[in-house]
């Protein structure tokens, strides 16, 4: 590729970049929490038929995954699952394939006066466009939309087949992007523009979700004696999870890409309900917890370990004697992936053309990170054999309040995305 | 009072002692918890119309009560605080008044599969009538009604006026009871049939009730540090108030009527709630706690000190330094009370009167109790200058799943309450 057509390609993404703006914000405003993706769903679909792709919109169906690797349990229905994927096909072909994958499922916002402005009601300050998924992920899912424009907008198509997927379930299960496998989906690589700064993820850990339910014998608070409170029981129950959490820590189970990390796999207490009154003694406490685990790290023995020490904890409180805790696997059974064990040329060449597009756009090398959450590239890694480059735009307080994602920043992710694509993919005339 | 008569009126009791049971299940079958007291209000207001009672049903106003003694701060509307009196006149007169007072509302059921049978639906076994709010306190509720019907069905009337109340809000402020004192009823002794095994309640404690809310910054779980979660971060406030707790049970503290008691005041965290998404860093903790003192010990400095003590504890938690806990004041601002220390005539004769009553039906001796949790009765003790005698049935698991009244001890408290009105008020024939 010509200097003079990276330099066009460029161009047509600065050309564009109001709309892509206010087509971000537009995709933020929809409240597209887990179970209500559905609008914002549609909304990238039209957006990708208007764009004269081939869309595949389906509702995910469990029987159809559920015996896969990667499988993570569901707690909610999957009535509202719908994943959608706008396909470009190469006319003459030869190129090599890509998948530009993204979700379009948000965290809650929490208490929305803890935001300075409503979270579902973008907007820009200081160049930074404000809400919640703004980072994680639409600004990522727009890029990857906003790169394919700029190479039409060039005369340019991509030489080999793309698959833009907008997925579900990134944040609680990734079940969105393993029925996107399970439907056929396959590419050379794959490109998922998560908020990591525009640095090149090379591992990520697993998470492992669960809820531990405590439930036992109420009574007035006028007789209650110590130890028969369900609240209250949970606390060693949370300190022994913490001492496990420090022994995974330690310095000899880490991976290499962690080995430089304390702390890098986090127990995270993130929800508790318990209870019912205030005089009445707590009979039942339910708190969730996400904890992380290696690369390379058994995901049964993790959770067998993980029993144990509720298992062990639950003996020492009186409360807990009569009625053992319960877990129940909640969410994410999520392995951890290091793209910098996949020695395959697919991966190096793949890699080789992000850092070229990366300089292009930047004039600097592509910074490594090994970074301390998942994302829905285990499953191109470790399922498909796929190379996953996850690299995205600089955002800030995902998962906090007044998320905020740096519009710059993606402007830059946008550009060296349109580079890889014409370079990882060869491209041809419209 | 004749032999003769004594057995008469508890015939009388015996006699009608189906359809009370009855009246009980249809009343506990009443989902009369805070805010939904209504129907089953409109149910006592019926039973008592259709009784020749003049009956007195309106709806509790802040504004007449707010300013007065013993008033608790309202966390919830009081569109639905309706309370109900029933008032017979004498017609004679010249015996002495009496208030009977219950109270309508129940706690919450909690989690209803829990309970063995739904806690709505009431089944007597064993000589138990199961349900929510059966022991507390309608099994007392309805004891006050059938007690009256029994004279009734003598031939009997009180020659005094009797006031018959099923108010609201016993069990989160008692604000109920403040309105009837509030809109004018007075009499020379209460009786109130809360569930305490037929023992005379000699002493109650005051009870305190508090919110406390954590909120800080969330982020996501991958980069949350140590001592950033609200959660967490209340387990050493929690920690704290039980130091607090055992300060104030210390020997020195305690009133001659607890005096025995090594830890009459019990501290309960009620309830807690928090935080949105397993993989979010929670933001936000909100924890319920009841406390109680001892008569004679000062709300004022009761709740200072507990303010004192959360300011401390927070300042000792980094995720607490930038934004310091709440304390909302959400229920009970109660003060003991001693009907031991009421030295008063009438209180004299008001509890010799309930003595021979009890030991006319049972044989025995009346035992007397100090308490470990407050009752309506404080509105009577100390701000209308008026004995208040807390004595009623058998119950257990109040506030707990599976709560019961056991029948027979129903049936014998009614009587001695019919033996106790017509001693009381004295008697002329309707």
């Amino acid at each position: 590729m010509t200097d003079a057509m990276k330099s066009r390609i460029c161009y047509a993404v600065d050309t564009a970049f109001d709309q892509q703006v206010s087509f971000l914000a537009a995709l933020t405003a929809f409240r597209s929490t887990r179970g209500n993706e559905q609008a914002a769903q549609d909304f990238m679909a039209e957006a990708l038929v208007a764009r004269g792709y081939e869309v595949d919109r389906w509702q995910i169906d469990l029987d159809e995954i559920r015996h896969l690797p990667g499988f993570s349990p569901v707690a909610e229905p999957y009535d509202d699952a719908v994943n959608v994927v706008g396909t470009h096909r190469a006319k003459a072909g030869g190129g090599r394939s890509l998948i530009l994958n993204g979700h379009i499922d948000v965290v809650p916002a929490g208490p929305e006066e803890m935001w300075d402005s409503p979270p579902f009601e973008p907007r820009v300050a200081d160049g930074w466009l404000y809400g919640r998924g703004a980072g994680d992920m639409k600004a990522g899912l727009v890029s990857n939309l906003f790169a394919l424009d700029a190479l039409r907008a060039c005369g340019l198509a991509p030489c080999g087949d793309i698959h833009v997927q907008s997925v579900v379930e990134e944040e609680c299960t990734g079940n969105g992007a393993l029925a996107c496998l399970a439907r056929g989906y396959r590419a050379d690589a794959a490109l998922i523009p998560e908020p990591f700064s525009e640095h090149l993820v090379t591992a990520q850990l697993g998470v492992i979700w669960f809820q531990v339910h405590l439930k036992g014998l109420p009574t007035h608070v006028a007789y209650a004696g110590s130890g028969s409170n369900a609240i209250e029981a949970a606390i060693p129950l949370i300190d022994a999870l913490h001492r496990m959490e420090a022994r995974w820590n330690a310095a000899a189970n880490r991976t290499a890409d962690y080995a430089h990390m304390d702390h890098a796999l986090n127990l995270n207490v993130g929800r508790i309900a318990g209870g019912d009154w205030t005089s009445s003694v707590p009979a039942w406490c339910v708190f969730d917890v996400r904890m992380a685990i290696f690369p390379g790290q058994s995901l049964d023995a993790a959770q067998a370990e993980i029993g144990q020490v509720i298992r062990d904890a639950a003996s020492e409180v009186p409360f807990l004697r009569e009625a053992r805790p319960e877990i129940v696997w909640h969410g994410f059974l999520a392995e951890g992936y290091a793209l910098s064990q996949d020695s395959s040329a697919r991966a190096t060449e793949a890699i080789g053309a992000l850092e070229a597009a990366h300089r292009g756009v930047t004039g600097a090398g592509l910074t490594r990170e090994a970074i301390t959450a998942t994302t829905d590239a285990r499953f191109f890694g470790l399922y498909a054999d796929t190379p996953a480059l996850v690299y995205g735009p600089r955002a800030e307080a995902i998962h906090g309040f007044n998320e905020r994602v740096e519009l710059d920043s993606m402007r830059r992710i946008t550009k060296s995305t349109a580079l890889f694509i014409a370079d990882w993919c060869g491209t041809e005339e419209i």
